[in-house]
C-alpha cells in the first residue's frame, strides 16, 4: 500500500469536511446557538489533523485498487469520527458513540436516529445532521474528485469503490468532467425541491434541511414525526416524487443532458423500478383501503411509503409498523431491493436483483435443457459471466453479512423483528425498521456494542461491501505492490 | 419430453407406494383399527392407475434431463396425493387439502404438522404418516432404482435430481449397486436406532415409528410433546446422535465401508457440519445456562434442539420459541443451513454454504488485488466455477423463491414471525418454525392457499428446487427433445 498517497488524500478530505461545516457553524451564528464553540473546535481538529497530512504531495503518486478500497472506507470512519464531534462537544449527545452512530447514519444516508426527542435539538445541529445526508448522498469522493485536481488513473479506483451499484458505466469516461456534471445535476435537483417545499409552505429552514435528506435518500428530518408532521398533502407528493427522482440512476439524467433521452427511458433497470414501485403502491394501498384508511389516505400514505422505502430514505408520513402484516412484508422486501445503482439510493440496487433473476431463470433453463446456451441480458446486451457471478457473490455476501450482524445484534434480547430489521435498516441505508425501530421507534437502547456493529452495516451497505470487509485483510495492508 | 416413458416410470412408482401401504394395512389389522378400509381402498386407487401404466414397456426409453425432472416432480406430487387418502378417507382428516399438507410433509420429511392432537389418531395411520418419513428419506426413486432394474443412462438424470445436495460425487459411477449399498446402510442405521429405543424403555411401537422420523430427518412423532414426552435423557441422546447420522453424507459411511475411512473422516463438510454442531450447542447452551435452566439441562437442550434443527428434522424436548432471542437466531440460521448434502436432511445444505463463503472471500481478495488467481477449493480439489456460480444462483433463487412464499402466506395476516418462519420450516424441511408455527404450535389455522403454497416449498425445497419450479416451464412439457 502507497501509506504517504493515502494519508495525502484522507488528509485532504478532511481539510474538506472542515470547510463544509462553516455551513453549520454559520448557521450557529444566525440561529445565535451556543453550538458554535462545538463547530469551531471540530474545524480546528480537522485542520490540525488534515492539514500536516497534505503538507507535502507525495512524489509516488501511483494508487492501486487496494489503496482505493481502503482510502474510501477508512475516510468514511473518519469523517464519521470528526463528524460526530459536534453532536458530543454540545452535550447534545452525551455519548460519543451514539453521535458517532448518528454521524454515520448521517454520512451513510441511512437515516437511522439514536434521537428520540427531533424537536429539541438546535437548529445548527439538526442542519450539520441533514447535511451529512446530502455530503454522503453523492459520494464524499465524487465531490471531492469534482472538485479537487487529480489524475485521471488513480481516481478510477476510487470511483470504482465508491459509485453504488454494479456497473459504473460510460460515466466514467471522462471522470472528472463527469463527476462535476452530476454533482451539478444533484444540486439543481435540490435546489428545485427546496423552492417547490417553499412554494407549498414549508419553513424555508425546514425546506433546506428536508430536502438535503431527500437528496441523499437520507431520512433525517425535523419533526419528532418526520414528514407526517407538516400534515399536507402537497408536500408529502413533493417529497415523495423527489425521493424517487434521486432513487434512478443519475446516468439517465446525463443521458437526458446529451439528448439521448429516448434511449434514457428505455433503460430497463428504470423499467423495473418503475414496475417494482407502482406494483407496491397498489398492493399496499388495495390492502389499506381494506382496513381503517379511506381510499384517498391509502394511496396518499402507500406512495409516500413505498417511494420513502424503495429509495430507502426513511420519511414517514404514518405508522407502518401497525399496518397489515401483508404491506409490512412488502416493505421489508423494498428495503431489501433499494433503489437503482449509481443513484444515492441503498439496499441491494434493483439491477442487481434483475441480474439474480435472469440469471436463475436462465440457470433453471439450463437445467431443464443441458445444451441451451443463453445468457443474461440486460438493456439487450450481453451480461458478461463474471458479473453475473460477482452479483450472486455479492447478494450472497450481502445475507452473510445480515446473519452474522443479526446474531450479535440479537445478544442485546430484543425481539426478533426488531433485530432483523434494524440490522436490515442499517445495512440497506434505509433508517426506520419495524417493530421498535419502527417510524416512531429509535435505535437509541441498542448496547454500545450493537450500535457499532450497526454502524459498521451502514458502512459497508453504503460502500457495496467490499471496503469495509477489506480493512479486515492483512493483504490490504501491507506495504508491497502486486 | 417421452411421455410414455414418463407415465410409466411414474406407473411402477405408484404400484411401489401401494406395495408399502400395507404395512400401515398390517398395522390396522395388528391394532384392529377400522382404518383398514381406507388403506384399503388407497391401494385399490393405486392399483387401478398404476397397472395401465405399466401394462406396456415403451419402445423408446430414452429420458432425458427434463424428463427426469417431471418424472421427479410429478412423483412426489402425486405419491403425496394418493398418501393422503387414508387421512382423508378414515375422516381423521376431513379437509383433503390438510391431509395432502400432512403427506407432503410427510414425504419431504419436512414433519410440519396441522394435527393439533397427535394422539387422538388411530395408531397405523400415526405409522403411515411416519412411514412416509422413511420412505421419503433416501429418496423415493433412490429406493425404485435399487430395487428395480433400469437402463443405467436414464437413472443418471434422475439420480441427479433427487439426490440431495451440489455433487453426485463418485458414488453414481455405478449406480444401481450404489442405490443397494446406501438403502442397505439405510436400514440398518434404522434398526440399530430401533434397538437402542427399546432398550432404553421406550414402547417398540414408539422406538419403530420415532426412529422412521428421524432416519427420515423428518420429526413427525407419536406424541403431542414430541420426545419431550419421554422425559428419557438416554433417548433424546439416543435420537440426538441418530439425527445427527442421518445428517451426514451417506458417502462417508459409504468410504467407510470401502476401507477408506480415514479419508472420510478428512471430509471438509463433515469438519464444517461438526463444527457447526458443536458452536451451536455451545452457544446455545451459554445462553440457555443463564436463564431458568440448570447446567445440565442447559446442554440437554441445546444438544438435542441443535442436531434436530441442523439435520431438519424437527423433534422438539423443550418449547425454543419461549427461549432468549439469541438461542432462536441461531435455530433460525441453523434451519437455513440444513445438514450435509447427499445426507437425508433438507436446508442449503453445509456444502454449500462452505462454497458460499470461500467464494465471497475468493471475490473480496480479488477486489484487493486484481491479478490475483485463487479458486475455490474443497477437500483440496478445485471447485469448477460453474459448480461456484450454480451454488450461488441456488442461494438467490431460494431466497427469491423464499421471498414470494412469505409474500403470499402473508395475505394470512398472521404475525410477521409466523409468517417467515412458517416458510423456512417448509422450504428447508425442518417441520417448526417459532411463534404460532413453533413446536408446541401446528399449522392447521393457515388458509388453503398458503397450505398449497407451503406444500410447493416443501417440495421445491426437498427436490432442490429445480424439478418443481421447472413444472411452469412450457419448454419442459414439450413433446419434441433438444
Amino acid at each position: 500500500m502507497n501509506y504517504r498517497m493515502v494519508f495525502y488524500n484522507i488528509g485532504r478530505i478532511l481539510l474538506v469536511e472542515a470547510a463544509l461545516l462553516t455551513f453549520p457553524a454559520i448557521g450557529a451564528i444566525i440561529y445565535n446557538e451556543n453550538t458554535l464553540i462545538s463547530f469551531a473546535l471540530t474545524i480546528a481538529a480537522l485542520t490540525v489533523v488534515g492539514l500536516p497530512a497534505v503538507r507535502k504531495r507525495p512524489k509516488n503518486t501511483a494508487i492501486y485498487a487496494k489503496d482505493g478500497y481502503v482510502i474510501v472506507a477508512l475516510t468514511w470512519i473518519l469523517m464519521s469520527l470528526f463528524g460526530a464531534m459536534p453532536f458530543y462537544f454540545s452535550g447534545h449527545i452525551p455519548n460519543f458513540v451514539d453521535a458517532f452512530f448518528e454521524t454515520v447514519s448521517g454520512f451513510t444516508t441511512t437515516g437511522s436516529t439514536i434521537l428520540s426527542n427531533i424537536e429539541a435539538m438546535p437548529k445548527s445541529l439538526l442542519f450539520w445532521r441533514s447535511f451529512t445526508h446530502w455530503i454522503g448522498g453523492m459520494g464524499i469522493l465524487v465531490f471531492v474528485i469534482a472538485i479537487l485536481p487529480k489524475t485521471e488513473s488513480s481516481s478510477m479506483h476510487v470511483m470504482r469503490a465508491e459509485v453504488p451499484g454494479p456497473t459504473v458505466g460510460k460515466l466514467v469516461s471522462k471522470l472528472r468532467a463527469s463527476a462535476r456534471i452530476l454533482y451539478g445535476i444533484y444540486c439543481i435537483l435540490t435546489i428545485v425541491e427546496i423552492i417547490m417545499l417553499i412554494c407549498g409552505g414549508m419553513p424555508v429552514y425546514d425546506s433546506i434541511v428536508n430536502s438535503f435528506a431527500t437528496a441523499g435518500t437520507g431520512g433525517f428530518g425535523v419533526l419528532n414525526n418526520s414528514i407526517e408532521g407538516y400534515n399536507s398533502v402537497y408536500s408529502e407528493m413533493v417529497i415523495a416524487v423527489f425521493m424517487l427522482i434521486f432513487g434512478v440512476n443519475f446516468n439517465i439524467y446525463y443521458m437526458f443532458l446529451i439528448k439521448q433521452g429516448r434511449q434514457a427511458i428505455k433503460n430497463e433497470e428504470l423499467r423495473y423500478y418503475l414496475g417494482i414501485v407502482l406494483g407496491s403502491i397498489v398492493l399496499i394501498a388495495v390492502c389499506l383501503a381494506n382496513t381503517k384508511y379511506s381510499i384517498g389516505d391509502s394511496i396518499r400514505y402507500a406512495v409516500f411509503q413505498v417511494a420513502s422505502i424503495v429509495t430507502t430514505t426513511g420519511f414517514s408520513t404514518a405508522n407502518f409498523d401497525t399496518w397489515p402484516v401483508f404491506t409490512k412484508i412488502i416493505l421489508v422486501f423494498l428495503m431489501f431491493i433499494g433503489a437503482c445503482a449509481g443513484s444515492t439510493g441503498g439496499g441491494i440496487k434493483v439491477s442487481r436483483l434483475m441480474i439474480l433473476i435472469k440469471s436463475g431463470l436462465r440457470d433453471i433453463k439450463k437445467a431443464i435443457n443441458p445444451r441451451s446456451i443463453e445468457t443474461v441480458k440486460v438493456d439487450k446486451h450481453t451480461v458478461e459471466e463474471p458479473v453475473v457471478k460477482s452479483v450472486s457473490v455479492f447478494f450472497a455476501t450481502y445475507m452473510i453479512l445480515i446473519a452474522v450482524s443479526v446474531l450479535a445484534v440479537s445478544i442485546d434480547g430484543r425481539d426478533i423483528v426488531t433485530t432483523f430489521t434494524s440490522v436490515i435498516a442499517c445495512i440497506g441505508n434505509i433508517g426506520p425498521g419495524l417493530g421498535a425501530v419502527g417510524p416512531y421507534g429509535n435505535f437509541a437502547d441498542f448496547s454500545i456494542m450493537s450500535k457499532l456493529i450497526l454502524s459498521f452495516d451502514m458502512l459497508a451497505g453504503r460502500l457495496e461491501l467490499i471496503p469495509m470487509l477489506m480493512l479486515f485483510s492483512p493483504y490490504a495492508w501491507a506495504r508491497k505492490y502486486s
